[in-house]
């Protein structure tokens, strides 16, 4: 009968080595291990996840800056009971990042997991709570996630974009076809997502939501910050509508990419072409210039030419590669995914 | 900005070292370290909280065997919602056992932390909904368990009595003032333990549940066990209820001790003498003996005598010691506790 027990972490760790397969698609620096590039990812939910499991193989210093406009589900339903953050995305983003061993994958399958049945715990992903829960005993957002990154043996640290939780308000085109130039406003993050109209614009309640400090940090000392792939107006947008994360992203040295998605999403981003992604973010942040939009080559399709033109008019060059799962053309493949980051990151 | 990060634990854990104040009161062995004895500490709720928290200063290897017919508070409502064992006690049996660092500290906190309100998490233990995740994603209650322990920095190791959740039945005299003598059967852990009758005897539902074999094997392993203190006819008595854990005792090597109660408990051992607390005991398992009765001087009182004999008949000695709280004459001490115990243990 042997007794577990645990090693308390006392300090920074011995930064974990992810599994690699192979150098060309591993994007491994040269010497064979991560780099120690500053990287800062924005982004939500599983995008950001996508973006997260990529960018871990290619650097050892990684923060994650989450959106916190989340209304449904079981971080809706935290966020109306305690009035805080909503966790949802922040815990996916700490899962993202958990380590390698047998104490990082099974805490993280603990965070991740959430409760059956249709009653009082019903849809709670364990790691919402656990979030809460640290929070309600330290009163710092940033420290209880900290400490949910330690659990997890995280490489990298999570942070949310703003203080306090927000409101997504859309200004939507046509959600009723008899009226198809009416513009109408749609409150909240899952209406936004899923409404049947077409997004035009987005904006935030409040609309100057205090920064939060380690994030705008973050990307000031950033070597190079990345932004998306994810929903575009619910999870990517809404990281250019906090004024002083928005100004430390125009302000900082770092350089800066954007990752298009694969496909368009059903109801936010419906019949909206990669180019017309982009045409979004210059119209919601205008001084916001990219060094490299980085695209899926099936995805780019016919459109390369306009997408050539788009990159160049928000200050940068287009990269196409091969980013999706071989089986799974609507998700990123995060070997592939980190093989074009390294290359970029490499080649800059 | 430092970035925490953790060390997961590989192996078996360098014992901790709890902060001791003095030798006296401390129940250190003669070496200035915990002892290697194997000591079972058998109980549930506050009352195995308070032996544990005795029992880790005097040991390095350390087992808790814990009640699990519970059908209050968080406890019940999982144990109703998903039918497994009532984690209550064993979540407040693991927390005693925590690590002495910031990190084994902070975790038990976590895990105590309750939620507030009157909302669908409201008075749910954090630590309650953590251990059924583990079982749910791991479909092994005794690893699930370790994995909290581990979580904590435990010294020791936590596991339940039986394998399946319990329902206590008691049955009761007096309940109805007008038929003092009538007997009732009254059904579940928290209506026994506030029944305003007298209980008589105790039996479970179940009548032979599987016991958890790792606890039989630890009783069988043992150099002591340790019963109470504790609610007496629902944290106490059920161990003796289940057969193949009350053989295990009968059978064992180890020493027997059993820690009486402070007083009496309002409900279900209201106007109970202390050496009444034995003979519910010997009723229950006549074949069972104890080495050592521990009780408190001042709670002993004027009936040290009854449990001179009481103790006799058990086929032990009686232990008086100093063991409440200077300001809390309803609460052991850990301190002295544990000097009572090293007294004890070094003595036999």
């Amino acid at each position: 009968m042997s007794k577990p027990g645990a090693t308390g972490p006392t300090g920074r760790p011995a930064p974990g080595q992810p599994a690699l397969t192979g150098l060309a698609e591993s994007g491994l620096a040269e010497s064979g291990r991560p780099a120690r590039r500053r990287v800062v990812a924005l982004g939500g939910g599983h995008g950001l996840f996508a973006s997260l499991s990529a960018l871990r193989r290619v650097t050892r210093d990684l923060t994650a800056i989450v959106t916190v406009a989340d209304d449904g589900g079981s971080s809706g339903r935290l966020r109306r009971e305690y009035g805080v953050l909503p966790p949802g995305d922040l815990r996916m983003a700490l899962a993202a990042l958990c380590g390698d061993d047998s104490w990082g994958t099974t805490w993280s399958k603990v965070v991740q997991h959430r409760f059956s049945g249709e009653g009082e715990l019903g849809g709670h992903a364990v790691g919402n709570l656990l979030i809460i829960a640290l929070w309600q005993l330290l009163g710092d957002t940033v420290l209880g996630l900290d400490w949910v990154g330690r659990l997890l043996g995280a490489h990298g640290r999570v942070l949310p974009m703003a203080s306090v939780p927000l409101e997504l308000v859309a200004q939507v085109q046509g959600i009723d076809p008899e009226f198809p130039l009416r513009i109408s406003t749609v409150r909240g993050q899952v209406a936004c997502a899923t409404t049947t109209g077409r997004v035009r614009s987005m904006s935030l309640v409040p609309a100057d939501p205090p920064a939060c400090c380690e994030a705008v940090q973050a990307v000031a000392e950033a070597d190079w910050v990345v932004l998306g792939p994810g929903s575009w107006f619910t999870s990517v947008l809404p990281h250019l509508l906090v004024p002083q994360l928005a100004s430390a992203l125009i302000a900082t040295q770092a350089r800066r990419l954007v990752t298009l998605n694969l496909a368009p999403q059903p109801g936010e981003t419906d019949g909206f072409s990669p180019h017309a992604h982009l045409e979004v973010l210059a119209s919601h942040a205008p001084d916001l210039t990219f060094d490299i939009v980085l695209a899926d080559r099936a995805a780019a399709g016919g459109t390369t030419a306009e997408l050539h033109r788009a990159a160049d008019l928000l200050g940068g060059r287009l990269v196409l590669a091969d980013l999706a799962m071989a089986d799974r053309p609507d998700r990123h493949d995060p070997r592939r995914l980190a093989g074009a980051f390294a290359q970029v990151f490499e080649g800059e």
